[in-house]
């Protein structure tokens, strides 16, 4: 190739024709390489329901989103009481109305998922917090909410087990699992809580 | 450099090559990041061995698998329950049999990680899937299994645990940690369930 | 284009500025989706505090440092169990006393996360463990730390749950959740156990 390109004038012009081609599928890969590349992003799926889980979940959302990330949480199975702000119970079936009544009416009732002792060890992580100035998980919903976090809820979760939108906090959005997919497919980070 | 450019024929050449040579670099470069790039892929380490989190994988599973992603599964510990099919007794050492005894036949009997009340939770759980029509645990690995899952059962959990290859089901995969991995690491998205 | 191409000489310098310009471009776009792409790392929270998941954790952490990733653990809430070295009650607030009398003083006095039995079922796990020569849960913590696994106890849980640096394992770095998002956004794989 050296001595084609020590040609001068038109004889010329065929390596640069090349390298354009070259160039221009160079251009067209890295596009698609683009749309491959992990977005700034993180996704959440929160499965559990208890305080200690829930609260994880919201100081990771805070603090991706503080470092630039736009931030999804998937709220299913258990997980929905973490979206939760009341309990109704008339005009249920029978077994939808049983699981009601064993769910936390909203998040400041959530158990601990060890050492809860019928609610005393929630209240006593709580305490500990406040002593120590930690936000609570009602603050931390709160500023997650300021950032802009995504806040799905799953609704066949939903829907199995019978929940009403009004038992839910408002300003929540309702999808199934492909809506989180399209999110947490692009994340940098993906976790299961 | 401008200077050089607006030169004809002769001098002109020695441009070219050196934009063929930056080109070439560029393209090398681009083998190498598309390996380093995530693939269309999603892998799951279950861990536990619940209803209501295996079901969660398989919804996750079969979810993505409908996005196009090729998905593994990785089951290991309490998860080789997800892919047992019977349980064995005879011929295996005391902490075997009795591990085996407290453990599910199949996926039929698995425990709910909450709210199971000996069962009841389970089966409660299963009917209200039903009454919503949503898809049952066993229809979601057959479903999963169809759309090409890659399905590995930690073979050092199973050896530990003493569980005979017979008791799983069939067309399974052997493999370890590294075999797991080699999944994970090329992946868009990685949940321990 | 091509017809410019033909052109001889001076005229023929343009298309080859041109190109020049596409090629810097492209090489600034290449450096910038570099720093975007996953590095050979993984990234794990240990949110757990039972014998079972903090082993899956370390099987998974010295297998992935074995294919070559940078890996980073990061224990948090319950998950410090799996950092402590012994208990110390004096001197601690009444909460605190009661937290620390409630945890295993060492990784040896962890208890599983299903069937426990108050100790005999973690005592069991680890005997069939050793039955099978399977490297102890101590035996993969020392590996993980020579094969340069970052191990970043959460300051707020510590401070929370007032643990004293003393009760902890030595050589420990101490971070928050923001530490922690530094390694985990740059990963391969990210996981919560």
């Amino acid at each position: 190739m050296a001595t084609r390109l020590h040609l001068s004038g038109r004889q010329h012009a065929i390596p640069v024709m090349e390298l354009e081609a070259r160039l221009k599928a160079l251009e067209d890969k890295l596009v698609d390489l683009e749309t491959r590349i992990p977005e700034n992003r993180v996704s959440l799926v929160i499965f559990s329901g208890e305080l200690d889980r829930i609260l994880e979940a919201f100081v990771i959302a805070t603090g991706a989103a503080a470092l630039g990330q736009k931030v999804s949480m998937f709220f299913t199975f258990w997980g929905l009481a973490g979206v939760r702000q009341k309990k109704m119970v008339s005009g249920k079936r029978m077994r939808e109305k049983l699981m009601t009544i064993l769910s936390p009416k909203d998040t400041t009732r959530l158990p601990m998922s060890r050492m809860n002792f019928f609610g005393a060890g929630a209240r006593m992580m709580r305490r500990m917090m406040r002593d120590k100035h930690v936000a609570s998980l009602e603050d931390l919903i709160r500023v997650a909410r300021r950032m802009g976090t995504r806040i799905v809820a799953c609704e066949t979760s939903r829907d199995v087990m019978g929940i009403r939108d009004e038992e839910l906090v408002g300003d929540l959005e309702f999808g199934g699992t492909a809506s989180f997919l399209s999110d947490a497919l692009r994340s940098r980070m993906t976790l299961f809580i």
